[in-house]
């Protein structure tokens, strides 16, 4: 739905600095579509490159006001909040958007194509996405993704937000700069946004989650030499319980650890620890083969998400991550993703 | 909202004999209601004692129109096929009900509150009760269900349908026989008809499924010295993914693991082995402590589902399983919940 034709503004206030930005830098880093203005009233005039670091230069602005001089036709929500629910105060943005004529992409909880503030402002040609809404037509998993010939490669975090959607999105343009038939199944908001195709499996009901995840792997693995699986959640966050239908929906082939580099505890709940590395490998793949019942699935290596650090620092976190998890190691930002790919070749 | 006044007809075709009619079986075990029709074409006319051994007598029919000369007035949709449905061809005989002025129970995903040919048929004083149904104001999970003081016991299972509800009602009430401050959490549509109060874990979207259990969870134990939490699906269903939820919004301080003797694959998908009990208990603490990140949950008992043996069968079988598990184990169906309860004292 978003194409290279769009011109989108990013609303993210707060989120360039802030934890829950993700959506928007994942847009800046990977969508097609062109970034005329990011929205942060926290951020305004500072340099986005500078305090992001991604390959992309855009404008940071404090409103949507201001964001309408460079254009836009879409405004992005790309603020990602643990739970998802639209904040009141945002309305008024968000109408001020609609009524200079911009489209909406919403990947909150809360649908807002209906919204009783939002609608009657919505002229014939405009529209709003609303992504994370249940799939149509679902059913139960069956775990038959087990036999299809192609490799699954599943990215399993020992947090949230620590870089999963990245990696599977560098593993894949990586795969296919060889020459593979590689396809990527977007699992969140974000990936969905860059990719237009995938499953919200955080707005799937339990009942059908496994079978959702196994129906789209089943779809793009029918023709694919790899699908790079874009992870969800962690076994360590009591957030998140996304992890049990991604393996068991996609019976991945081979995971991919990803960690922040010296990351001791869940980011939004100090009080919990993550293990070492060690013991989170062998933990992802106890759960995903279930003592025999599915596919034998094994950790092939960790991305290290290294942002934070020096370049020195970055070389020597990953030495260490490959010690203690005694697997192959790189930070496929910034040092490129072969290393994993070779790990699953 | 079903109470011993109420007169219940069952519908549950095919579930007599069938795998799907775990429903009516829980609620001719466990209601407080009282039953005075099943309604099954398929054994319409034979014991219910004898098919079932659940002690309660009422007479098998073969329709709706059969039932309403016991004068039910509410009909308890009691079959539970997975995923959860509504077969067409069923609407005739809910419509003849409802003609007939009795009230509905529905556990199906299908809501029929609203549904376009059944609506008009009700009239003022009549009641749809949709029991899988989101609860309002969810938010994610935290863990903290870790720091409350009561015990907290979640039955979890080597597949789905082999008696983890019945398993935790049995130990229920066997904590209020012992005058324990006990409470059960029913999280599937069984539970919830039988004690008016619940989650329906099925119906809640991943993101806010543990924080739903936790919410529950926390509400019922401020004031309860264990609460027994009905566990769902299974590690080992390729079709279920709930059981990591429950583990991560209960926080349970005992886990017991229930299998059905004998049984050696998923039964729904007969290409999927189960693992040697003593594998499945490893496997369910494993992800249970995650790694020392929450509540070192230890499988306490096992409680092996003998109905389809002999009694000596059935001794011989839990002697094997506690020496296969090194564990305490019973039937609390056939031998009582002693064992149990001891096993969590």
């Amino acid at each position: 739905m978003l194409t290279p034709q769009n011109r989108l503004a990013l609303l993210m206030h707060g989120g360039i600095k802030g934890p829950f930005g993700k959506t928007g830098i994942g847009l800046l880093r990977y969508s097609p579509a062109t970034i005329v203005a990011v929205i942060d009233r926290e951020s305004a005039g500072e340099s986005l490159g500078a305090l992001t670091r991604v390959p992309r230069e855009a404008p940071i602005v404090a409103s949507v006001r201001e964001a309408l001089a460079y254009q836009p036709d879409t405004l992005v929500i790309s603020t990602a909040p643990s739970g998802g629910l639209l904040p009141e105060e945002w309305i008024p943005e968000l109408q001020e958007a609609l009524l200079a004529g911009l489209n909406l992409v919403n990947g909150l909880h809360t649908p807002l194509a209906e919204h009783p503030a939002l609608k009657p402002l919505l002229h014939d040609c405009q529209w709003v996405w609303d992504i994370r809404k249940e799939p149509p037509n679902l059913s139960v998993g069956s775990g038959k993704a087990r036999h299809l010939t192609c490799k699954r490669v599943l990215t399993v975090g020992t947090d949230m937000a620590v870089g999963k959607m990245t990696v599977s999105l560098e593993m894949h343009r990586a795969c296919l700069a060889r020459g593979m038939r590689s396809r990527f199944l977007a699992t969140g908001q974000t990936g969905i946004m860059i990719e237009g195709y995938g499953v919200p499996l955080d707005a799937v009901r339990v009942d059908y989650a496994s079978g959702t995840i196994e129906k789209f792997v089943l779809e793009l693995g029918a023709d694919a030499e790899v699908v790079h699986i874009e992870g969800q959640g962690s076994l360590f966050n009591p957030a998140s319980t996304a992890t049990l239908p991604l393996l068991r929906g996609a019976q991945p082939t081979h995971l991919i650890l990803v960690h922040r580099a010296g990351q001791t505890h869940i980011r939004t709940f100090p009080d919990v620890p993550i293990p070492p590395l060690r013991v989170a490998v062998e933990l992802y793949e106890a759960v995903a083969a279930a003592g025999g019942s599915f596919y034998p699935s094994k950790v092939a290596a960790i991305a290290l998400n290294t942002a934070h650090l020096s370049e020195t620092e970055a070389l020597e976190a990953i030495r260490q991550a490959e010690r203690e998890a005694q697997l192959p190691c790189t930070d496929p930002v910034r040092f490129g993703a072969e290393t994993l790919v070779d790990a699953i070749a």
